[in-house]
């Protein structure tokens, strides 16, 4: 039981550096200092830092896609989801430091290859199915082809976090993600959805601001 | 005179071979049996390949920008450029081969840069031009930022092209792209401008198919 404290509360600790600093710039000092714990406790846990970046990576995955299963399950329709999820990633966006995903492709294979699965098996599955119900539903456009627009939406989630595409120095990371997925969400809907994914979203933020 | 005739055929023998079987599989001997001139001619005119491709390339581009230009000048608004470069598009994915683009990158650097002054230098500008003034004519919805849509329109065209995305064998370029296309114009028009954006493309299309 200890031992799982311990372990859980490296990677707690972990993440919250990860994901204010990035993670090519923590090293296994910073976390101990962090924690206030040995290097040695450090490496009683975990055989290096890549294998602590892949747990924190497949945790945080783990975690989000449960929080939109969550919201899917809890949505009136397909577009009370998008109005959820809007609210979601704001929040998500402004606590993520911007090189994270791309430090994973640089230095963290494995874990850049969990973010992968997680894109292709989650995000897109997830994209894809709430635009067929949406659809099906009559508050997205019938001309839409899901399985293309998906695929889409997947690319430019990574494209935001994309230094070359967005310099750092002159964009807000948590700006161009809202650009973007608002965009998004004004494509597929229709003016009805639009009304209705405006009404959605009032209320939410009155419920989290009260 | 005859020089610049016969460089002129090359050139234009060799973009439709281009066109419609990509850069890598067209080869000096294809293009000089599809205009029946010899070999010797060929090399009279350029050094090789690559500086076919790379001529083939920036007058493509020239008159791709001249026709976008023509389209700006003569459109009523923001709106009606937006449709008839939907029109137009359509047209010219229909006509080329996928692998095009991805060619170049792979194979012929001069080329692809040209692609990427092009892109950067014209298509970025003129996208971001154009959201300006459909925002500033109230067409277009005010909450765009123009800068950071007019990059994710670039991505956009780019991405349609990319093999590891849209697999040949899956999907049809030009409805990968028009997919593309009416999605973005469906996220920056307004209600208003998308019964507008609606009207201006069924008259161009009765105008083209009369």
């Amino acid at each position: 039981m200890e031992e799982l404290d311990t372990k859980e509360k490296i990677l707690r600790g972990a993440e919250s550096l990860f994901m204010r600093y990035g993670v090519r710039s923590i090293s296994m000092d910073d976390i101990a200092r962090h924690l206030s714990v040995s290097k040695k406790t450090l490496y009683q846990h975990f055989a290096d830092k890549e294998d602590i970046v892949t747990m924190v990576a497949r945790g945080h995955m783990e975690r989000s896609q449960a929080e939109f299963e969550a919201i899917r399950v809890s949505s009136e329709n397909a577009i009370d989801e998008l109005a959820r999820i809007s609210v979601a990633m704001k929040k998500h966006m402004e606590e993520m430091n911007p090189t994270l995903l791309f430090d994973l492709q640089k230095y963290h294979p494995r874990a850049w290859g969990a973010w992968n699965d997680y894109k292709v098996k989650f995000i897109a599955d997830s994209v894809q199915r709430n635009l067929q119900q949406g659809i099906d539903e009559g508050h997205f456009r019938a001309e839409i082809n899901p399985e293309i627009i998906s695929i889409v939406r997947v690319a430019l989630v990574e494209l935001a976090f994309d230094d070359r595409t967005f310099p750092q120095h002159r964009f807000k990371l948590s700006e161009v993600q809202m650009q973007i997925f608002e965009h998004f969400v004004h494509g597929i809907l229709t003016e009805k959805g639009k009304k209705q994914y405006q009404k959605y979203k009032e209320n939410l933020i009155v419920t989290i601001t009260r």
